[in-house]
């Protein structure tokens, strides 16, 4: 009642739905990380439980969104394929930007302390996310590599800088001239002749950045219960679907009304059809969705042989 | 190098800037918070812990952005106004909403403990997040006063549901019975009549929400510490600056390591240069901004009063 | 039914609605003008002809959308002032921008001989339009400013330019060079020592640009037909509006529900409630849609006087 | 200089771009079309000189932009594909889809006495345009087949419809009734048993809608003239890339000519600098453009064989 007179305001959400059909790309990035890994004292080049409570929060995510098949992260930074089908909150980009960020962030909150038992977390810290749309399978291919060339170039020059820093007795000011203009050929043969450092064989998660991967789960006949298994608890998109169902409804009588091939029928508005579309794909295909589990690993995802073998990430 | 081949990926990545010169209000909300506030056994109608927590998390993206001038929140939702001329971010829409809905959350889960000391957090909450821009000050206005509208609709009736299940002994199932068709001054009558409750007499925190006010503190000839003194910690918008120049460092160094592979590519960012600049004014601007603090009031919001009051809010 | 099964690539239309409560400001450009004007022979500096038939084209474009309460055109230019509480078409951003620039294309091209019935058109011409959001009467009035000081500068270089030119005896080139680094002032000393020209004096069409302006008509006692008259003919909007009627019926019964408080009534989905809320009222308003009739004039509009004397072309 | 002051208002020119690497359809519908066609006197069901000044219209546009591949017109409706990778106006929405509409409309006008030489044009006649974003080959295919399918129901439809009415003497409220809820089977043996019309014999044209295909020439050893050949006038991209140059020019002059009014002040147009470098590339990609004519056809272009038989359509 006195908020009828009001509620014209809600006239100003416009909506941005996201172009269907398209990879979505979620990446997230720490924001202020430098202060924040100073402040709370992380290892330098790498700090593996950082790393891994990253790892953590990504998962958990991947856990909640089966949207989601394919992750990598290094760093303070986290990338997200969601698939080209998703009807994720009707494609709306400010709900999953938000929303993603918001859940990640939560959870590298909440898990902090099994990373950092020792080690209390001074203040919150913050994420910044985007989406950024790719239509085909060679972009996302372009997209990954081009980070995980980043998690090469970026450990290869820290992992030297802080060799010459921390056994080599330099300033970080020295390190950084001593580096400047240097090549890869060159940081390698810095960190094996001074340091006796074989920078391939150091940890892979370093080198590699961390990979998420969703893989179906082969149902042994019935067997019980998988380690792994994405949560049978109420998917996220549920309560958005039980909308979908009533307006599926008044679609479905559409197209009868269409078939009988009447008139030139006007079709209706744009915005409304698209919604409703994506909502009826969607509720047939999750009550297919297979068991799933997430899998870490820190490979290779720039050649072929990722892709080959993992040819689902990509297929809809 | 290896990463220049990739890195025309980046120009995927869209401008989203909001328009300039009009208000921006951002709107966070619980995510699943029925079940969330189940889990952990919220008291009902109102849990005054809970609600708490939500205006230190607010309090504390006030005090980290300066361009926030007011907030209000209820129950699981808070809603924030920027100033009509803030170039927070340049103001590009993704990285404002993801960032802002981030701190929030981080600061919830982070606060948690101080406001439910005996009931650890089950698992991580997630909010979303949107903007919704406002050309005018009356637009403002009602926008707030149609969230207050809203906080009081739904206070009476949970306040009575609760009151006919909790002491009336009805199911919940009969309470919205009850309740089916009744108005405001009927449900008045039910409180008092049946359980001896005048709703006006009710904690002001729930009738009215909760409101988060900027001031200005005026210099009583440097007198020392204020009691509310916005915190000496990283000022405000400080950390976003100190941010960019971290990120400028880190462009830098990039490039440097890059070059040092055999191309540099500086990669175009288009944006980037913009921002920079942007940052640079901003940074200008923030040396001469008055010290401020934020008070918490449980009042009216809808009448003349408090605008009349504290006219700086939409002045610029 | 054929159709049935690939009406799905119409989910690939996005809305695009304009931020509801702003001023739109619509402006056209010519494409290619300068060989277009070379190829019909313009006259130098200013072809009273062109001018004309931009003014008619725009005065055209006028009378069939009453929302438009002010234009501005110079040259091959022209801009267009909407309601700020316009819903034409809904405030979708292509369809207005498509079709108020398809319109004044035609006409342009359709009245052509009239204004050049000796020369006729060699070859089709195009323009291409867009849309600026202005939340504030402020932002309006430095626009128009801006496009007739604009218009001064202009006018002002190439009247000085083309005299050196035409009665001077300089080739293009020397004429640039004359003019190079000169002042505002030297210009009109130029003007009027070598050629007798007092700039003042000249046409105020070209000093000044062209405004068309949307004036009320008083009615005098139904005396009859107006020698200006807006069109009777059926408004552009109407077509639209027929559909939006059903769509206000169903926004209407949720109101009443509202009314009665029941529950915390989940708001309808955002984007189809603007558009429902914007039709009714573009439908009341046009019933009460006063008789007007459009004046051009060649005046100062940078200075008070314009605005305070119409005071009702920013007005609602 | 007295420019600069309000020059800021620019700033609210928000950028628009397309994504990248994706097809863009662009259709425009006349505007009002039925009361044109009334007051015009088309001939029913189908004029054959109004679809001709369509295809005209649409093969002027085609001809000024190489860009374009691919259109279909059917009605008073056309639809034009670009290739995914056109970097046309720096794939900004609003000047792409503002232009093209212009564009053909004022070819409409402009060929309109060819048509009609004995019907001259009462009223200018109107087009509004739009872009839709494709991301797959399929989705094109895909969207020709629903263009097309729809031109066949609505000419079966309206075929019959004007057969009962012109030959049959029924009044269109009977007509309209008469085919109230028939298939395409019956329709057929209306048109057959009572007006012995075969309905597939039929002129295609009316039947399949235009198709307008841009094949390249195989240059037969410079043996001189090819029948079709594209335009030895201004090449298609060239206007375009003939008024960037002019239009720098004109910035510079404009540059020159504010320097010496006092303060200069080159704007700041950020897309601008962007859109000369990638008119740099352009132009290097057309000099290796290979010369192109556009055939008219009237085929099915649901069916795999026009794909097969024109694969260099969806090829880049």
């Amino acid at each position: 009642m006195a908020n009828s007179k009001y509620a014209y305001v809600r006239n100003f959400e416009l909506p941005d739905p996201l172009l269907p059909g398209t990879f979505m790309l979620f990446r997230l990035d720490g924001h202020s990380f430098h202060r924040f890994s100073d402040t709370h004292e992380f290892t330098k080049p790498n700090d593996v439980r950082a790393l891994q409570l990253m790892d953590h929060a990504a998962k958990d995510v991947m856990e909640e969104y089966p949207d989601i098949v394919l992750a990598f992260g290094e760093s303070d930074e986290y990338s997200f394929l969601l698939r080209k089908s998703t009807a994720l909150y009707n494609r709306r980009g400010s709900k999953i930007v938000s929303t993603l960020t918001s859940l990640f962030t939560s959870c590298y909150v909440f898990h902090w302390p099994k990373y950092f038992p020792d080690r209390p977390l001074l203040y919150p810290p913050s994420f910044d996310g985007r989406i950024v749309l790719y239509p085909t399978e060679k972009h996302i291919r372009d997209y990954f590599a081009w980070r995980q060339a980043d998690t090469h170039i970026n450990n290869l020059y820290n992992t030297t800088f802080w060799a010459l820093v921390q056994q080599g007795g330099q300033t970080t000011t020295e390190a950084h001239a001593t580096l400047k203009g240097t090549f890869s050929k060159e940081k390698h043969e810095i960190l094996y002749a001074r340091f006796g450092v074989n920078y391939n064989q150091l940890d892979a998660r370093y080198r590699k950045g961390s990979v998420l991967l969703r893989e179906e789960i082969v149902p042994k006949e019935e067997d019980g219960v998988q380690e792994h298994a994405a949560p049978a608890t109420p998917a996220p998109e549920e309560a958005a679907e039980g909308k979908a169902a009533e307006e599926d409804a008044v679609a479905a009588d559409r197209t009868v009304a269409d078939g009988t091939e009447n008139e030139p029928v006007p079709l209706p508005e744009k915005a409304g059809s698209t919604r409703r579309a994506n909502k009826a794909s969607a509720a047939k295909k999750k009550a297919k969705q297979p068991q799933t589990r997430i899998d870490l690993l820190h490979c290779d995802i720039i050649k072929d042989e990722f892709w080959d073998t993992h040819a689902g990430i990509l297929a809809e």
